[in-house]
């Protein structure tokens, strides 16, 4: 049923028939654009005669466009990621393009599947945040033979073109807030003691570089470790942090999750918020809005990063040849300052509330 | 590059060659079982003979299983899709299968592009959730000839296995629970006027039957009208109501999404709850377990609606010509009662509060 039926036409009897490089028939079957007219008839013609089939038209299909892009994100059932992914799928059909999501758990086996040839034969290109892979898999990364964007913090200077947040100056605009506020024993919620790279790192390092600038010592004590970054951490982390004693003033979740988490073990132990504590998150997912206190965050330009991405994406899938250099993208971010950091202060959500 | 290319051998060639009907040579083709190995091998000789090839390979790749099951929800950014995403892509993953999700936005004209062919030749089947689409639309679920399991409230009896809510039991649970708790004044959130499927009508039914049972008149005053089931139009059509200044003394959610924009209003305008309103919702999202206060809610039973759906849908591909009755399940659901309706006395969540 696939071409090996026809007999044994390869790739090799075309170049020889038509005089021409294997490289230059696969660039022809690939459908790449620079080809000369008159070689890609020298080929076609080739192709014709021996009757050549490329092997199952997967690729066939993948250069023929089939205006699917993938997006590939770590859980869905994390609000960030639903709502970046429901960002991407409007800023690609904004497009024309259609969006396949897939969840990798964070877990690293999964994500290498993501990459898989099999896998991504079905789609033109592929939006790619993985939280389990790191610097060292950037070699696997360059192999990759397709269009390809990056997300996240796993990995800078990649083989692929980038859009990020700006983590460490909005973590350190986050943490200014509180310490503007007065607030001196800041805890951070979503640690994670060891790693180098990713979010939970550099947002740390926002932090210490935000302490430092206003003379206030950093006191490790103060620092709550947290595996995922779930609601149920978040409470976790924040119940272990208040047994703990260590006079808290505010706290600062890594993510939003982590932070409603802390609001909640805060409400049921009867802590005044902000007034005991304040609390701050990022990402500023929907929720934030809602929350009774409603959750001052980060805004971290979740509508920018997608439209970038998608853009960039298809710039590639248009330019599948080009040699450009690879872009990295910091998107904007905004400190949201709402109650659980300014009390009655907080300016009127756009909600109909009053 | 595709089958065409070698020139005119046709399925009816095949059929001639091999001395059988059209229809086996497709049924040999797209890998049907229950065909007499005599038979398969005729056909599969001459095949070889005459050099036939499918047309593009997308049959034989969905024919050939791609490991790969879709499922299209209408929006990501709703909580309880992505929850249930993620409770699917969990299913699936325990039976070694991977999802790739499409999301609709609850549009008609997306609804059936999901449908089409070209989308479906990546997947071994689908497991769709529409919004949009009604009974009207039955005929066309009939055409799709690839396995298919419905989800939803929006098409009942149609042509696929189907696995639904307890929706008019369930509503009827949680307004008895608000009945229970002394209130009469119960406004509903979320009603669809005009609407007489999808979830919407049987949670108002549900609603109805409740005070019914319990002799307690319906007003259609304290129904509020929301468009989308988002916090924002939760928090819009509370404020309406307490505008209008009924004596609601309960607020029944008909998602949580709904209930948490209304607990939001009912926080900036400083009213009790539950001491002057009681709050109930519907869905059991994460986020109300986590809420000020948490939420009371129904739980619809989100994990046995996937694990259902993913075993079906994997029988329907196992035994593509099998000639099975639809089956329709219903999960079972139960009441959740927490901070929003019983105050003080809810019980103790199994997150660390305390």
């Amino acid at each position: 049923m696939n071409g090996r039926r026809t007999g044994t036409v390869t790739m090799h009897d075309v170049a020889a028939r038509a005089g021409v490089s294997i490289k230059t028939v696969s660039n022809v079957v690939n459908g790449y654009p620079y080809i000369r007219a008159t070689t890609r008839e020298k080929v076609e013609s080739a192709i014709a005669e021996l009757g050549y089939h490329v092997n199952v038209s997967a690729r066939n299909l993948r250069r023929g466009r089939t205006g699917l892009i993938g997006l590939a994100v770590p859980e869905l059932s994390l609000p960030y990621f639903a709502e970046l992914a429901d960002s991407v799928i409007r800023a690609a059909e904004a497009r024309g393009v259609t969006v396949l999501i897939e969840q990798t758990g964070s877990v690293r086996e999964r994500e290498l599947e993501v990459l898989a040839g099999q896998r991504r034969m079905f789609t033109d290109g592929l939006i790619y945040s993985p939280l389990a892979l790191g610097p060292d898999d950037v070699d696997r990364l360059a192999a990759v033979d397709y269009p390809m964007v990056l997300l996240g913090e796993r990995i800078f200077g990649g083989p692929a073109d980038h859009v990020t947040m700006s983590n460490v100056e909005a973590a350190r605009a986050a943490t200014q807030h509180l310490l503007d506020l007065g607030r001196r024993r800041i805890a951070v919620i979503g640690a994670h003691a060891g790693e180098t790279v990713g979010s939970a790192a550099l947002r740390l390092q926002g932090y210490r570089e935000a302490l430092e600038a206003n003379g206030v010592p950093f006191d490790p004590a103060l620092v709550g470790e947290a595996g995922l970054w779930h609601r149920a951490t978040g409470a976790e982390t924040m119940a272990r942090l208040l047994d703990a004693d260590l006079g808290i003033d505010a706290v600062f979740g890594l993510n939003d999750a982590l932070a409603l988490g802390a609001l909640h073990v805060l409400h049921a132990r009867r802590v005044d918020v902000p007034g005991q504590i304040a609390v701050m998150g990022f990402d500023d997912i929907d929720e934030t809005a809602y929350s009774s206190p409603t959750l001052s965050t980060v805004h971290p330009g979740r509508e920018q990063i997608a439209r970038t991405a998608v853009d960039l994406l298809l710039a590639r899938i248009d330019e599948p040849g080009a040699d450009r250099p690879y872009q990295q993208v910091v998107a904007d971010f905004s400190v949201v300052a709402r109650e659980s950091t300014l009390g009655d202060q907080a300016p009127a959500e756009p909600t109909p509330a009053g």
